[in-house]
């Protein structure tokens, strides 16, 4: 890590360009959440929407009003003013206004052809619709930040009239001009050429001037995969402001993923983009935000996706768990994540202590029921199991072996039944079972789309009388793999269940050549794996 | 794009570092699809895995020796012999000539830190190593290539040392020497300069020498979101061999995504990695991977995601239609990809046409059918089918618009009944179902290892008697995969069925809620499919 003091400011636009993603829509609760989310991870700036645009992005932006935020600001966002109207006239600009924020992001054009083609403006008006909607907005006492669209297209089309658009905002009063590469096309060392030599007249333009220097942003686009190394390499060429959604998502191939830009900037180049304390936070509040946007997090995401720290080959576990710097280029913990030793079928013996470790650490590599461990766990694997990524199943497993397990209901029987045509109008497949807990019976049924959604509904039904936090437990995801598949149907498969209580997650696994019983294995697992837990907090009270 | 003739090497490792991703395991014959499908592109290498590591492995290579291979030549993957063995006598080098490939690739150490502390070799025993192991494999005749193991952080820590790792791949005789950023954490600007300064080394060090001028490659990972950028810089500061993954997947965060460079360097910067009339299968080879790996490819995966190209509703089409450029930094089409406005998600008409004309040639862009045929394959995709993999489900679509298609039997219905504990020692599912073949009928029952299995099972015990050739058909492979996986076990489930008569293979589809009712119409499918075949054979000899 270089030693440098350089302090930049983020802007998260997770609430304005990131909802461009397809299937991201937020609601104002999850605006209010978003932005709290945010706040603790120290973000300078909130981009979280056009108040002018919709009904849903004015009503959040009364309630911001009253938000008690200890670090970041919110910023309305919007355009330059029409070409035929004065700023002050400008519909647009007054709701801008009446969004209340300190901070407000304005967007103008700065290639000529956008400026001709598809605003019908000639290059003159542009420029006054630029100037004027700033220099209206600040002395409205607003910090006003200009957002340069199709920024590297219009440089390298026509670099005169480019320039001449920043020099507007820049004598309209803008606290900052970010440049914005649209389209997402732009190579990296073009992009750092260009925004050294834009930083360098600005520093100058604003010397000449005699006024503050403007701050140079930069906002990258994920089209050619490039979006997060623009960011560093923008910010190395000498700007200070980076632009782009903490997840990563957004419309196309999505906005520059933010958590690996601010990694990458703080632990690895020494240029602070939040305060070090909150590091620690950015893998949770990046799951958090995922929770509320409903999207599932790619399990490979820099720093904070759950295999971003895992290891599998495994001659490596006693090396790394030795010396990680070998293996890591930043210690998890720093953004808060965890190191992962994914079961294998070359895991070794100091991967599962590791594992073991967890829960229970009185047990060490010569405790004589880690052969037994290891032997159960290979024998395991070898029917197919596979416990990387089930670290649920993995416990139970290890909890049966220790004897630190009671089953917590036994299964009589359980029956499907699925036909088609259906007699049933909106399933096709039927369950029935029958469990017994505390030698008391219960008989139930369920119907579903399919068979293991009929058994999951039946099986709920069943326990909650005897378990109501088994209501708790939601099914966050459910994957099939066909194994030595070339025996087609008659295939042994494996399948993952998800689950979460809203507080903790934690995957379960079943293997059978019956996709009806692999799903049981699991969705038990599931169940008994949430009832261990909650057992454990009560009684640690005790302790 | 700049005008430069520059033309490079890529080696994709999908089936070797690419197999460490989580969930990734292929079978013998999914890597010799892989193979093909990595050739149909263009690619020049394809690090296949190392053949004394598993019996699978040595498998495969046996295998592909007879696989008639247009474009790519295929490398074995080993290490540097052991450091108390002659090259000669160390068994896993002995493997490596067994695999019998021109190409063999050598990983060694080039951090000093890991030669002492993890290899607990001498620096001197390590520069043995890595030329003996590669002048014992150049004298087997084999062109061998060194990958240089943590080469960057090797650099920062004994750059001499380094180097002269490197000398003694050249003085083996490698043909090529390869970077890596082995934990990803290389910043680009850095990455940049020690790739120039290697190369510039290398240059003259080969031209001293009067020995051809070595490849240097760059291998990179994603820990930190660079391995795109890394690469393409990497290229810029003179490497001229990129190694990665397709589709990017592999351990922890990845590896380089191989899709995303080569459309960057070849689109964007004009240096070539694969034959240009090749580039626009780029897409569609990304898809396949993707099926037979069975992973979700990520929508907003640059070049080839279904999102790359998505505009929004409110976008105004006819401004995107006829000014392309000023929205999209390439062309959809140069990579095979498609333009999707995603208020309708219009599938690619072209893509259709050229399928169609496979066995109808009859039909062209202006026949009237052909928007008919769109419209319910856009349908029929919006619900979840995917015909790029099932070339059989997609000739029966067809043939039932355009009246080339009767129905080889009715069925009146299906019952599956499973149970646990089963009634039976050796099935825990049962079907039963009847259908009618010109006006008899057939009333059969079957049973299996899993619900699919019995159907299966039944169903061919009903059509044998009708159609004799039905006994002909196996299916090979069996996939599922759930879709929306976040609605948990009420998940609409898509089920590939991948058939063979020993003759020709074909797969079919199906998509439901119920995955017995998914398997049934891709099962359906299959036989229908076959006997269209078998009849139109029949029929072809009174033509």
């Amino acid at each position: 890590m270089e030693a440098n003091s350089k302090k930049i400011c983020i802007l998260d636009s997770t609430l304005r360009d990131g909802a461009q993603g397809e299937g991201i829509s937020f609601s104002v609760q999850d605006k209010i959440h978003i932005v709290q989310a945010l706040d603790s991870l120290g973000i300078d700036l909130i981009e979280a929407g056009n108040p002018g645009s919709n009904p849903k992005d004015l009503e959040f932006f009364q309630l911001a009003q009253n938000l008690q935020l200890n670090y970041s600001q919110i910023a309305a966002f919007g355009s330059t003013r029409r070409k035929d109207l004065k700023a002050g006239e400008d519909a647009q600009l007054q709701s801008l206004l009446s969004a209340n924020t300190k901070h407000v992001v304005i967007f103008g054009k700065s290639w000529d052809f956008q400026v001709t083609e598809i605003l019908h403006a000639t290059l003159e008006e542009n420029l006054a619709m630029i100037e004027e909607t700033i220099s209206f907005l600040k002395n409205s006492d607003r910090v006003v930040h200009y957002d340069a669209e199709h920024f590297f297209d219009g440089w390298f089309a026509n670099k005169d009239y480019c320039l001449k658009t920043l020099q507007a905002a820049v004598d309209g009063g803008a606290a900052s001009l970010t440049l914005c590469d649209t389209k997402g096309g732009t190579m990296p060392l073009e992009l750092f050429e260009v925004t050294k030599e834009v930083t360098e007249y600005f520093n100058k333009y604003c010397a000449d001037k005699k006024i503050e220097p403007v701050l140079i942003g930069i906002h990258t686009h994920n089209d050619t995969g490039l979006a997060v190394a623009n960011s560093i390499l923008a910010v190395q060429a000498g700007a200070t402001m980076v632009q782009g959604v903490l997840l990563g998502f957004g419309e196309r191939t999505g906005n520059a993923n933010l958590s690996t830009i601010i990694a990458d900037l703080q632990l690895k180049n020494g240029i602070k983009c939040v305060p070090d304390e909150m590091m620690c936070q950015l893998t949770s509040v990046v799951r958090r935000i995922a929770e509320i946007a409903n999207v599932n997090l790619d399990s490979g995401m820099p720093y904070v996706g759950t295999n971003a720290f895992a290891h599998k080959a495994g001659m490596h576990i006693d090396a790394v768990t030795k010396n990680p710097t070998a293996y890591e280029h930043v210690a998890p913990e720093s953004v808060g994540n965890d190191r992962v030793f994914l079961m294998s079928e070359v895991a070794g013996r100091s991967l599962i202590i590791e594992k073991i470790k967890k829960f229970d650490d009185s047990i060490t590599k010569a405790s004589p029921v880690v052969a037994e461990i290891v032997a159960k766990v290979k024998e395991m694997e070898h029917a197919g199991y596979k416990f990387e990524g089930a670290d649920g199943s993995f416990e139970l497993l290890v909890r049966k072996i220790i004897g630190k397990y009671q089953p917590f209901f036994k299964l009589h029987y359980y029956k499907t039944m699925g036909e088609k045509p259906s007699a049933s109008p909106d399933a096709s497949q039927f369950a029935q079972l029958k469990v017994e807990v505390d030698n008391q019976i219960e008989i139930t049924a369920g119907e579903g789309s399919g068979p293991v959604n009929a058994l999951d509904t039946a099986l709920r039904k069943a326990l909650v009388r005897f378990y109501p936090e088994v209501s708790s437990i939601r099914l966050t995801d459910y994957k099939v793999r066909v194994l030595d598949s070339t025996s087609a149907t008659a295939s042994r498969v494996r399948v993952l269940i998800e689950s979460t209580d809203g507080v903790e997650d934690w995957t379960t696994v079943g293997v059978s050549n019956d996709i009806v019983e692999a799903s049981w294995i699991a969705l038990v697992d599931s169940i008994e794996y949430k009832l261990i837990k909650d057992l454990e907090k009560k009684y640690k009270k005790f302790l």
